[in-house]
């Protein structure tokens, strides 16, 4: 069975070393987050997830969910059990509100969390992440009284949420949804209609589940200016917060799909079902990408969650499996054969992997940390900048997160040899859990088109300016003994910079060519991106090693992935230009008969 | 239900008008290749395969085989009636020779069989895929009596054959293997051991099953030189030629794994099993090899059949599916929204795939060409040229077009966004069957060794640098209407020639220095090979346009692929040589403790 051990160090070097999480207690947010309560934290969620939810994963995958005769959902073995210890533990309340009964930590520490609830357990993670973003378009959009009758059981886990957007013919282009919501006159709404692949749509961790849903009243206009957003509880929410009255809604299958077998992915049958609006009518777009862009981030963090819980493991193995020689000679003369760790290709694999995760894992949390600061750090201007940065680098953790993501723990899966291939090994289940990351919450198509069509743009390119500004200053600021990394950094942002450049003069007289060279630009962003904080990183290593830091080791690798980085990661920048800078020429050539079989 | 239509189109061009077999037909083993004769099984075997075996895919993917109490083995519904009609049809004959009942076409044609019949039913193709295999050794290295007494019916496909290499604790190493072979006096020997993953191990297609198994004869090394090859019959085989008494060999169990589930992995025990050895003791590893390598390209086959019917089905989705709109504006207007196809990043990846599997698909077959003339050409010189470049290019067919191809079928599955994640659709089956050929007959990672470590230094380099010329003259024979095409080609090739020049300087010091960058430069070697190939396409295509051809959208689409190539592929040539030239500084630099999670 595969193993999952949080890596504990590793975040709080992220936490402490490189965000410095305590250095922002004086702002309204951060205030219980001193650095010996938010290291207990996550000490101990990285023990809970190990121990409790890490060892169902297999399991969750080989039953699945059950879809029984009276429509009601139950999840696979175990699942019931460790949800519970889940809630009880305090863990949905990390990063909640202290007014709805949360322990008001930064955003940064409920990502901690995502990321080892992930690594140890996909499928389980997402019964929670779902109810994230339903929390948070609640908060935000949600009337006084609505959120007093929902927030505080979701808030502590009581109660789970979804979030039902898609159709069948209706995926990424809302403005064709179909579902309808007709005014009842009491305030409430009558909500019909079918909605399809609903992550956590029915199950048996919660007494009660808020579906939030979008449809159309009547008369609302055709495109996606005409979708207004409903909650629809399960089961309705008596005077007393008690759950009540079974709502109209009802799960019409589930899914047999590629992974997170033990997710029940629901077509959901809305007949009739009371809902109540969020806001207000036909403002329910705003609305929804609240609720996406943080559960995009949390995806982002899926991608990273995999890769690492499949690197764990090809580590593992790379270790135990003996087989060939060094290329430089015998490593181990008296056994019959080395372990593949001293095999250079496969140590490569480990590097890239262990590049990645932890480059991500900085890159994630700082951007948590920009959530943050977002909304808490005491200057309008200051709120501004963080809320540009995370704006624009979110499409960039979910797609070059789960991107990367899913070639890593495909890379990893490639260590164990046909070994990774069999079933019972587990590295095959990481590779199909982590695929599902690329499409749901947007495709990275999507992300893609998020980032250049809609993110670049906005505010005269206010947002990547920053995100230039911030990678020369660090660049600037890098002694020579850094030099290996500022310099090919400089560089990568220097392609960045001149791809943006070549977009603003290209794509207002041909759209298409932003969107041939979108994907290759979010690319680029992820790349330069995860430089910056791998140049951070080797600032905080370097400095501890000249202090004399009693965890050398620890602290030299950082060096050594930061090199890495540059090595191998860094000179794709100047290729993503390049087919950047291609345009939509080939791209847009030929016909649609040209595609066809002959 | 997934569809697939054979290419055949495309096939007659590289067949017929790329590599010109007509034009060989003074050769002995070329003289059945008339060109009517081969444009009819092209046709003939497209339909076959499509109308028969294609229908059996996602069948065979949800049922698996079924390993019953008494040992047998039964694959999954109607893979038995199809195989009988590919025999029957003769389609198992088609490149054998002719001395044994085969039909003598040039390995070009038998390939062409395979691509299609992996595109249709890849876990069905693999069972006359693996008999291919041994068929080919025991053709080179069995004596005239094991000749007669097994190939004619192996070569109808009346029996089938396997390959036994793999042990529980030995994968690549064969130097590790355990099975013994004892010598009983009478020439045969008793066979004892257990092997794993034996792909189409036991079923019941055909009355005989010759399994191939590598074994040690007593005092043998211990090294790979100490292994020797044997024939182990299912069923002993009459005087008469039929089928006796059955042998000592059993499967223990069938693997649960990723995909190709359509295909019996088994786990087999010899107990004393009746073995005869094929060549000479000791000298099994260059048997082995001489199956490997049969194997490998069709393995690289797999990964372009694989990417092929993924497309086929993404080409069809983005016609047919209707989300948003095209970025300059509404396609079609009268509907609610457009199809995909008009998205520039859905056309990018459509693209991508065209121009990978076409481009491999004249890889491929250019380079079953070379197997036929490394047998047939009339002067040595011709012959070992050709050699040299198949056995160069062997390793980078195999790993560089399975690593495409699981990225296509990755690409192709994603165009279908959620509805690619669920199983009923297909497009996942694609992903998880493709991705077992980057591990099968030596993980890619092994490829790349072999291309660096073994085929590279060769004869002093005398292959690689017959690709350089190759490359070199095709360049310079380029008109000025494919400088977009020969430009970028001459660079990718510089780029290849460099990082040749870097390994010369560097891997005699440390060898570390070539593991680590020999997977970067066995992609890079199939970045120019293709290239090569869109050159040499691009050249065909302008010509018969230039004549005025009646088919100018097939040959226009041509010349749009090799520039996307130029634009799109050849950018990656300098980055890969960056990451070589980075050699094992950081790949190597970590001890094993620092890859363990703190």
């Amino acid at each position: 069975m595969p193993v999952y051990k949080a890596p504990t160090r590793d975040t709080r070097f992220v936490v402490n070393e490189l965000i410095g999480l305590e250095t922002f207690q004086n702002l309204p947010g951060f205030a219980n987050a001193q650095r010996d309560l938010t290291d207990a934290v996550i000490e101990e969620a990285g023990r809970f997830v190990s121990e409790v939810v890490a060892p169902l994963n297999q399991i969750g995958d080989r039953e699945g969910c059950t879809r029984h005769p009276d429509g009601s959902v139950t999840t696979p073995t175990g699942f019931k059990a460790a949800y519970r210890q889940y809630v009880e533990g305090g863990w949905a309340t990390l990063s909640a509100p202290e007014a709805f009964g949360g322990q008001g930590l930064p955003h940064v520490i409920g990502f901690v969390m995502e990321e080892y609830l992930a690594s140890a357990n996909q499928a389980f993670a997402m019964y929670p992440g779902l109810a994230n973003g339903a929390i948070s378009s609640i908060l935000v959009k949600g009337s006084p009284e609505q959120q007093q009758m929902y927030l505080p059981k979701m808030v502590t886990g009581e109660w789970l949420g979804t979030m039902n957007l898609t159709e069948p013919h209706c995926g990424t282009d809302l403005g064709l949804l179909r579902t309808r919501a007709e005014p009842r006159g009491d305030g409430s709404y009558a909500i019909t209609g079918t909605k399809i692949f609903i992550s956590a749509g029915d199950h048996d961790l919660s007494e009660n589940i808020i579906h939030l849903v979008l449809a159309k009243t009547p008369g609302a206009p055709e495109s996606s200016k005409g979708i207004s957003l409903f909650i629809v509880p399960k089961f309705l929410v008596n005077p007393d917060g008690s759950p009540g009255a079974r709502n109209a809604v009802a799960v019409g299958s589930l899914e047999n799909k590629m992974g997170i077998h033990g997710n029940a992915t629901c077509v959901m049958n809305y007949d009739g079902a009371t809902g109540f609006l969020v806001g207000e009518e036909c403002k329910g777009l705003a609305a929804m990408f609240i609720m996406m862009n943080a559960a995009r981030l949390g995806v982002g963090m899926q991608g990273l969650a995999q890769a690492e819980a499949a690197y764990q493991n090809a580590v593992l193995y790379a270790q135990e499996r003996r087989q060939g020689r060094a290329l430089t000679g015998p490593a181990e003369p008296d056994q019959r054969a080395d372990p593949l760790f001293v095999h250079a290709d496969v140590r490569r694999m480990l590097m890239d992997a262990k590049t990645f995760t932890e480059g991500m894992r900085a890159l994630s949390l700082w951007g948590a940390l920009q959530v943050d600061l977002s909304h808490d750090a005491p200057t309008e201007e200051e709120r501004q900048a963080a809320d540009d940065v995370i704006s624009l680098l979110t499409p960039v953790i979910k797609g070059y997160g789960t991107d990367m993501g899913y070639k890593t723990a495909t890379d990893m899966q490639q260590i164990w040899g046909g070994h990774g291939y069999i079933a019972e090994n587990g590295m095959e289940q990481f590779v199909r859990d982590a695929r599902i990351a690329m499409i749901y919450e947007g495709a990275n198509g999507v992300q893609a088109m998020d980032l250049c069509g809609r993110k670049l743009a906005a505010h005269g390119g206010r947002a990547i300016q920053r995100l230039f500004a911030l990678v020369d200053a660090e660049v600037a600021d890098a002694g020579d003994d850094l030099a290996s990394v500022a310099g090919p950094l400089g560089k990568a942002n220097g392609e960045l910079k001149a791809a943006t450049m070549w977009f603003m003069q290209h794509a207002m007289a041909n759209p298409d060519a932003l969107g041939a060279g979108a994907y290759a630009f979010m690319t680029l962003t992820g790349v330069v991106s995860l430089g910056l904080m791998w140049l951070k990183m080797a600032k905080v290593a370097s400095a501890a090693l000249a202090a004399g830091s009693d965890e050398a080791p620890f602290y030299q690798a950082k060096l050594v992935c930061a090199r890495h980085w540059a090595t191998r990661f860094a000179p794709q920048a100047g290729a993503l230009r390049r087919e950047i800078e291609a345009g939509a020429d080939t791209v847009m050539a030929l016909p649609v008969e040209a595609f066809a079989t002959a």
